[in-house]
């Protein structure tokens, strides 16, 4: 396999949904769902558009791969996220029986990994890719946020 | 306020949803959201109709309920459901900010209390109401199961 579909590359692709929230004014955070180097799912944060505090994008892309891949656990699939799941996101990764995570910047206030293991015991955990990327577009969102 | 709007009384109304559940050959659990003694939002488990592991009883009537009212937070709303909630659900209803929630039967396995406080610190929680009805529609689901 090409080195081309490493972490960062689709790491860029959830970057771009999270983009999608930032222009839509929401707190961008974008995620996608990946199987054999291919998209199967994605979606970015949505809560204040849908009203919905369960909008969030990995929500979304969980909901979205299953319903391509027919059927409910994302085994075999790596879901993509530009911030640290929240506890929430971590219950439906659980579920899931996803088999990767990456996320890029760690969220120490609301990220799930200071409740101890909520995802998966057979899942594999990447974190930091593309941090800083992923950091800097929540940063970003907030500056502006404040100054309007 | 007359005593026939008790926890009690909503539990009854939440199991009527786990008995749609039941009745679909899903996972029996139902959930309700009350503002003001009135249902407003709904939801039954769907995980298996909708493939799809986010489809639990609370996060739907959750959505429900944010829909009904048009905002997001469930400031003044109470949620029952007729068992403990799972870490992805009490995730969601952090972020609602629902204000009490009821549940009925206990859940060792996968219930959020083991886990420590993952709900809202201002939300009431309120344990056993209704559990042993609560938790025979678990188990008469699970025998049957076991029996096709």
């Amino acid at each position: 396999m090409s080195e081309i579909f490493s972490d960062a590359y689709f790491m860029k692709l959830a970057l771009a949904e999270g983009q999608k929230a930032f222009d839509a004014g929401e707190v961008p955070v974008g995620a996608i769902v990946v199987a054999n180097n291919k998209i199967i799912g994605k979606g970015h944060n949505l809560t204040e558009k849908l009203n919905d505090v369960t909008a969030h994008a990995e929500m979304q892309a969980i909901t979205a791969a299953a319903n391509f891949i027919g059927a409910k656990y994302l085994i075999d699939c790596t879901l993509y996220v530009t911030l640290e799941p929240c506890v929430m996101c971590a219950g439906a990764l659980f579920w899931s029986q996803v088999s990767k995570v990456v996320y890029g910047a760690a969220d120490e206030k609301r990220g799930y990994g200071k409740y101890g293991l909520l995802l998966h015991p057979q899942t594999k955990i990447v974190s930091g890719v593309m941090a800083d990327e992923c950091s800097l577009l929540l940063k970003e969102f907030f500056k502006q946020l404040r100054q309007t």
